[in-house]
């Protein structure tokens, strides 16, 4: 399945639309100017189309497997994960000072994308080992990162996410893992772990392990939980990988999709592990960690909803079916089929304006200091990652019904991206639970980050009513719809507000997108840039009202239904 | 995966909300009282959730597969399949003269929603043969007739539809499929067809082909194809299976879900077959088979979700995680865990109420000969298999997001329904040749059809008005959106419509669905069925306004858009 990364779309998105360039006025992103910023696209393009989407399908249809307690990868994964490492794009935005670029997180989401779009199972572990890189970074010891960080960003080790336990999921804190200080500055970890994502593979020397547990004093509830580094093979005095972890895979699972990423069922049976950061504190590393992770896995969405997207272009073009008015038989130009196709290339657009603008919020946030660019990032990550995910299954789905009959035939592929991408709605937080955070953590400030990026969208609309005044009109509109709703929300109880919040956030979503086509077609009015934008604005656009009308509905509704109502019978 | 189909919800709508018992008021469907109706639908519901579905998980564990030539069928799919044939089910609106029970197609309907729901991969082995049943009592001789219908009717022989060749799927007039006459009555039929739905099996003893082929003199496209009988074994003087045809599986697809139904790729090698029909006169009975088929699709969308949404309403009862405003843990509790449930229940009440009234409207037009009722289920018909296929695949991704991070996992079941139902927006149709159908031939009559039924809409919403104020004025209004919508379709040229086809089909499904909820709750307006309309009404339909944006928005902009302009760089 030949993938093309889409780099001119992203350099488009970053130059013309975002304000990519103000990084490189700041002195953390000095480095990040236009010349090196082209020359890692064009890298990553060519190792993402060259090197991770031929193997692919090999993932798929020859998945991971465990061969004696060891998982051995797909065909073609090792090699692909080396020329990830060795190309030195694990540590794209790590420090340097162990070894990492230092770049902008706005080039690890496009990063990112690329690479979910070429492979997403193998992406995952590069995408693991990053969250894990950046926990290390924040909360860890000196001592801790001297050891694992250079080894990680060089891609040598890699790093897996320990969270979850068959009755601990989406609530984190009812985990039972236990930690017992053995006196010597280490832990003896025990119990069983869940969907561990590249638990453990034959890709490079060393899997280090970040596991939730608790101390024997820990209090209830997340507030008694702590992080330890638990690696599978012990460092030796040298730092090389030595003495074998008391830790295991006790199966994988089978999945709908990413048949290529071994997911773990984990069993830590006294294995040693040194504490990251503070007793009782491993929630704020895992919440570093998973922070990184949410864009991350929104950016998954995109990039498989743009390999999608290609694969359906591509039939489209080829595949002859019946007449049409323009007298062409290819079902491109069926007028069904180009509007499936304008939507998703519109949809994808979107999303990816708003995942690059949450990467680049972080990167201000981290150069500037500044509260406002913080609280941007803190608001569109929940976005970015629903809505992102959100889409790519939209795509994807879209994808298969291009395609007709062939769409559900495996061998054509459009069934692969629409089952590998089915996971990203629910891991790392179920989009419900994004949107939760949405109105919720994020509406803790009164609503004042959203008003003032609605302010921005409503002035930018202002701006642009001369040249586009119908697609201008529309969008003012659309954001003084959902600044009214947002005022509302923050008025309401938290469990109304819960009612509503997958609706809201969409809503929130479209009228985001609508914003960053108009900006795409002020720079090419009379454009393809602007052709686009009219689909989004007057195709997709109006759902922010219905999406609005059902984030104030209410939750007395809801929990008005009886379970008997909700019973067949 | 346990399953229990539908039936006080389907009696509730029969009874209580579209009138069926005029049915039984007619002299075609004398038979079809409120004690026999109870009676078939009770023993329906033991068979599908006492036979059917125990056996469904076997069929995607377990595929169908090609041994030396012939087809052998999951574990358990043979008694299961037996079990239907038994109960004289595949005759259930056959013609009495040759056993059939010749009860209404409305009854079918139920029928076929349930055992989709049980078990779609058999499910699909007696609608193509009710296809075929149909295709011959309007089409073939009597000596066929005689000879072919007793043997479908009760289920010892299977029929299957071979349209389908490589380059000839949508565009089913370009197949290139040859019959030539042998002088005796029989054609040689020689060509490959793909995509045959239980085209060669082990769980009846002779399997039916009905063909679409040329005869050597044929004009070019649809007018020049003719339908033949191509039996897998051709019945001796006693009518009993004899000679073997020159006709084999060639291979089996390995596809995305269904996998215990075989599709098989067929090669047909000078077989001997029997025109069925006029020559060249195949498309018309061609027609009958899959309009038939498409009610039925439209049901196994209906009766996927349903399944899937039982699943996910256990789950949500059984899984605790976290606290809630209520106290309780069990995820149902959760205000976006309830809105799934609440959503997927209220979509599946109105997709099932559209396919049911097409139902009723088929056997109405058949019972009374009016015209009116025939361009009802007409208009229905496409609505009711786009409609109840895109609820099928949203409410089971729906149900695989209820399970979290189980819903990935395909011990789980979750998965199973959300693949399976894939296919259904695509066979028998794309969902967006249904569209195009709807704006298109059916629109033929200037829109009156549909008028007709927003009329009823109408003065349905003006009789609530007094009961339901909210409700009825909601659905009024969106109703009035709809009639307008339609007057400005029919005076479009008609690649405008098709650019709109798809919302405006879906559209349409919304007030529909809206006008059922509230015909649903007037019968009990402080009771579940309100309840369950205010979520529909509330939070669903609105969606009618965004829909028929789009469904105007008109061909313009999508063939604006160069090839260039979609293409990713």
């Amino acid at each position: 399945m030949p993938f093309t990364s889409p780099v001119a779309d992203v350099r488009f998105l970053l130059d013309k639309v975002l304000g990519y360039d103000r990084l490189a006025e700041t002195e953390t992103f000095a480095e990040a100017g236009a010349d090196v910023t082209e020359a890692i696209l064009s890298e990553l393009g060519r190792l993402c189309d060259e090197v991770l989407a031929p193997v692919n399908r090999n993932g798929d249809l020859t998945p991971a497997r465990l061969e004696n307690g060891v998982v051995r990868t797909s065909p073609g994964f090792r090699d692909a994960y080396q020329a990830i490492a060795e190309g030195g794009w694990l540590g794209i935005s790590a420090t340097p000072e162990f070894g990492g670029m230092g770049l902008p997180q706005t080039l690890n989401t496009a990063m990112n994308e690329m690479m979910s779009g070429a492979n997403l199972a193998l992406q995952l572990c590069p995408l693991l080992s990053q969250g894990q890189i950046e926990a290390l970074e924040h909360h860890a010891s000196d001592e801790l990162k001297a050891l694992y960080l250079p080894k990680l960003i060089s891609g040598q080790w890699t790093g897996s996410m320990n969270l979850t336990e068959p009755q601990a999921g989406s609530d984190v804190g009812a985990l039972s893992t236990k930690a017992v200080d053995n006196g010597d500055g280490t832990y003896a970890i025990t119990g069983q772990k869940i969907y561990i994502t590249w638990g453990d593979h034959d890709v490079a020397e060393n899997v280090c392990h970040l596991v939730l547990a608790r101390l024997p004093d820990a209090a209830p509830g997340t507030k008694g939980i702590s992080l330890f580094m638990v690696p599978k093979l012990i460092p030796d005095a040298e730092g090389n990988p030595g003495e074998r972890n008391d830790l295991r895979v006790v199966s994988l699972e089978h999945k709908l999709g990413i048949h290529g990423s071994p997911t773990c069922v984990m069993s830590f049976e006294g294995a040693r592990g040194w504490m990251v950061g503070k007793p009782h504190g491993g929630m704020a590393a895992m919440f570093t960690m998973m922070n990184n992770a949410r864009l991350g896995v929104g950016t998954q969405g995109i990039g498989v909803a743009e390999a999608a997207y290609q694969h359906a272009l591509a039939y489209a073009q080829e595949r002859k079916q019946g007449k049409t008015p323009k007298g062409d038989t290819a079902i491109i130009d069926h007028a069904d089929v180009r509007r499936m196709l304008a939507v998703m290339r519109a949809e994808i657009f979107a999303a990816r304006a708003i995942a690059l603008e949450c990467g680049l919020a972080l990167d201000m946030g981290k150069a500037t200091g500044k509260d406002s660019w913080k609280a941007r990032a803190a608001l569109l990550t929940p976005i970015a990652k629903a809505h992102g995910t959100d889409i790519g299954c939209e795509v994807a789905s879209m994808g298969v019904q291009v395609h007709g009959g062939m769409g559900f035939i495996e061998e054509t592929g459009a069934a692969q991206y629409f089952r590998d991408v089915r996971i990203t709605p629910i891991y790392e937080g179920t989009n419900g639970i994004q949107a939760m955070d949405l109105v919720a953590r994020k509406m803790m400030d009164g609503g004042e980050a959203a008003a003032r990026l609605l302010q921005e969208v409503q002035d930018n609309a202002e701006a642009a009513r001369g040249t586009l005044p119908e697609l201008a009109e529309a969008t003012w509109e659309a954001s003084e719809t959902l600044r009214e709703a947002t005022e509302w929300l923050v008025a309401q109880e938290m469990n109304e507000r819960f009612a509503g919040a997958v609706p809201y956030l969409r809503a929130f979503a479209r009228v985001l997108g609508a914003h960053y086509h108009l900006k795409a077609a002020m720079v090419e009015p009379q454009g393809g840039r602007a052709r686009l934008a009219r689909v989004f604005i007057e195709r997709i656009l109006p759902e922010h009202a219905a999406l609005l009308a059902q984030a104030r509905s209410g939750a007395g509704p809801l929990y008005d239904l009886s379970v008997e109502d909700l019973q067949t019978a």
